[in-house]
C-alpha cells in the first residue's frame, strides 16, 4: 500500500494512524459485530462517540461552558444562510470583512436576508492581504460581524484578534480551513463554524460552536434544519446525523490530543509553514504574492516564473508523488495545503523537490 | 471478526461485501495512494464516483431522461422544508397523506410555508394501515401531493400506485425506507427523496430524483443550499458533497446490480417478509397489529403477549446475537428491519429463535 504526499486543500489528507484505526474496526466497531456505519444514531455506542467528540472539542479548544457545540450537515455554504437567519434581529443588519472567495459567497447569501455592510475589503488587490478593520467602523446596531479567519483559496489569514469588538457585537468566524491549527480564544467569538474536511475529519460534517444567548432567535418560518435551536435542544440528534463523519472526527481529535493538542500542533504548523515560506522567499524562481504579515499557515499559493513552468511543475510533481498541488482555478499557479495531518517530512521532501526543479528549469 | 444479525431501522446493516471492499481500499482508493476520503470532490477520481452513482441509479430504477438525480445533505428532514420551498406556486397549497410519524413531521414543516390539506389519515388507528385516498379529493389548485411510501416506524407501505394522480399534479414521495427494495415507476412521481442510511448506503447523504420542470421555481430569498437548482446546475458539486457517503452508495449500488438489480432484490424482499409474517400469523404468542394489505416489506413491528415478555425477548435476542430489535419508542414492542442488505439466512435464524422463545415462554 503505497501512499503519496497529498497537498489537497480539502477534502484533505488524514493522519495515517487515523485511517489505519478506521480500517481496523470498519467491520466491527469495538468488537460489537457491526460497523460504526451500521448502528443507530440513538444507540449507546454512537451516543458515546458524539459525546466524546464534544468533550474533545471542549478540551482541545477550552470552549467555555456557555457555548454549545453543534453537529450539522451542509458545509460552510449552509452556514452562510444559517448565520443571518439565526442572528439577525429586527433591523437585519450585519457587517462583513471581505477577504476572499468564501467571504464573497457568505456576503451574497446573507444579502438575501438583510442589509450587509462590508467594513473592509482586499478585493481591489485580489485578496493578497487580509483587510484590516477597526471596531469604531461598526454600526452600533449591526447584528454581528463576520470574518473568514483563513482564506483557503488566497492563502491569507486573520491575525489581529485585538481588533475584534468587545462591545457586545457578536463576532462570527468561518474557520473551516484553520480551526484547531493554532491557539484560539473562543470567548472572543459569538459563533465559530467549520466544515470538517480539512482539520476536523471528512466531508459531510460542519461543527458550529455558538454562545448560548445566540441560539433560539429565528423567526417562526425558519426551516427546522436551519435553526441552531433544533440541534442545541436535541444534542444534534434531532434526525440522523452524519454518523461516520462524526466518528472520523473523534479519531482525528484523539490523534490531536495524543500528540499534544493545540500547543504542539500550532508549533508544528508554524515550523512547516516557515520552512516553506523561507524557501519561497530565498528562491528567485518560486514566489508567493501574499503580504508577509497575513500569510496563511495552512494554504500556501505560489508560482514559478511562467504559466508553462507552473504546468510542468504540477505534472512532474505528481509523477514524483506530490499530489494536488494545482492552485485554485480563480488564482492559478500552485497551492500547497499544510493542514494538521501534513507531516513535517512531507514539507521537507516537497521543498527538496522544488529546489531540484528550480536548479533544472530556472 | 464476529458479526451479529443487525435488524436496525437505520443507519442499517450494509452488505458484508460492501464493507470488505471499503475496508480493503480505505488507505488507497484504486491504488492512487490516497483514501477516497482524502481527495478533492473536483478530482477526476471523485467525479467518476459521483457519475457512476448517478449512472447506476438511472439504470437500476430506469429513471427517465427528464429527471435529475441530486446528492444533498441534511436527511429527509431537510427535504420536509425543501419540497414546499421549491414546489410551492403563488397560492402555496399542498396535499399530504398522513400515514405516520414521518408524514407528521413533513406536514408540520410544510405548514410553516403554506396551506396544507391532509387528504387522508390513519392517525385515529395509530397508523396501523395506509390511508387510502382518491384523486378527485385533490384540490385542483394544489401544488403537489406528498406521500410516505413506507412508514419505517409503523410498518406500513403504500401499494395503490393506481391511485396516484395523472392530471399533472406532481406526486412527491418520501421513499427513505423502501427505495430500491421493490419495482418502481419513477414517471409516476414528480419528486422522490430518500435518506441513504437504509437501502442506499450510510448516513449523511440524501438522494433526490426530480422531474426537470420542477427545478428552479423558488423565490429569490430561498437559501442557496435549499434550492434544487443549486444542485441541478452544478451536478451536486456546488460545494463539497459528503464524498465518502457517495462512495459507499456506489459500492451498495454495484452490489445490487451484481446480484440482479430490482427484480431480484424485490423477489428476495418479498420472500424474507413472507417468512416473517407467516410466522407471526401462525404464532399465538407473537403478533403484528398492521393491516395485512398494507404491511411493509422493510420494517416489521411485532409484539409478544406482554410488555415484560417483550423486554425479555429483546434482552435474550441480543445475547443470542440478534441486535437492534427494540421497537421505536412511539410504538413499543419490537421491530425487525429487513432491508436489502439483510440476508435470508438471518431472517430464518431469527424466526427459529422466536419459535424457541415462544416454546419456552408462551
Amino acid at each position: 500500500m503505497k501512499r503519496v504526499f497529498n497537498f489537497s486543500a480539502g477534502p484533505a489528507q488524514l493522519p495515517l494512524d487515523v485511517l489505519i484505526r478506521a480500517q481496523e474496526e470498519l467491520l466491527s466497531y469495538q468488537n460489537i459485530g457491526m460497523s460504526i456505519m451500521e448502528i443507530s444514531h440513538r444507540s449507546i455506542h454512537f451516543k458515546k462517540v458524539i459525546e466524546r467528540v464534544e468533550e474533545l472539542m471542549r478540551e482541545l479548544l477550552q470552549i467555555p461552558d456557555n457555548y454549545k457545540v453543534l453537529f450539522i450537515q451542509g458545509g460552510a455554504s449552509l452556514q452562510f444562510s444559517m448565520v443571518p437567519l439565526n442572528l439577525f434581529k429586527e433591523n437585519k443588519h450585519a457587517s462583513y470583512v471581505h477577504s476572499g472567495s468564501w467571504s464573497k459567497k457568505a456576503i451574497a447569501e446573507a444579502s438575501k436576508f438583510g442589509d450587509i455592510h462590508i467594513i473592509a475589503s482586499s478585493e481591489e488587490q485580489q485578496f493578497t492581504y487580509f483587510p484590516s478593520f477597526q471596531v469604531h467602523q461598526l454600526n452600533e446596531n449591526t447584528n454581528y460581524l463576520h470574518i473568514t479567519t483563513n482564506n483557503t483559496i488566497e492563502g491569507t489569514r486573520f491575525t489581529c484578534t485585538e481588533e475584534l469588538p468587545k462591545n457586545g457585537i457578536p463576532v462570527v468566524a468561518d474557520m473551516s480551513s484553520n480551526i484547531l491549527s493554532e491557539e484560539l480564544d473562543v470567548s472572543q467569538y459569538g459563533l465559530i463554524y467549520a466544515g470538517a474536511q480539512k482539520n476536523l475529519g471528512i466531508a459531510g460534517l460542519t461543527i458550529v460552536i455558538i454562545r448560548e444567548d445566540l441560539v433560539g432567535n429565528t423567526g417562526v418560518d425558519c426551516p427546522t434544519m436551519l435553526n441552531y435551536e433544533t440541534y442545541a435542544k436535541a444534542e444534534s440528534l434531532y434526525n440522523t446525523p452524519p454518523t461516520f463523519s462524526i466518528y472520523m472526527t473523534m479519531l482525528v481529535l484523539e490523534w490531536l490530543k495524543e500528540l499534544g493538542g493545540i500547543p504542539e500542533i500550532a508549533k508544528r504548523n508554524i515550523e512547516k509553514a516557515k520552512i516553506f515560506y523561507d524557501f519561497l522567499d530565498t528562491s528567485s524562481f518560486f514566489s508567493s504574492n501574499v503580504k508577509k504579515a497575513d500569510r496563511s499557515l495552512m494554504n500556501i499559493p505560489f508560482t514559478t516564473v511562467s504559466k508553462e513552468l507552473n504546468s510542468l511543475f504540477i505534472q512532474i510533481a505528481e509523477q514524483e508523488g506530490f499530489y494536488a498541488l494545482k492552485g485554485h482555478r480563480s488564482v492559478g499557479g500552485m497551492r500547497a495545503s499544510l493542514y494538521n495531518a501534513m507531516p513535517l517530512d512531507a514539507v521537507l521532501e516537497l521543498v527538496a523537490f522544488m529546489k531540484q526543479f528550480e536548479e533544472k528549469y530556472a
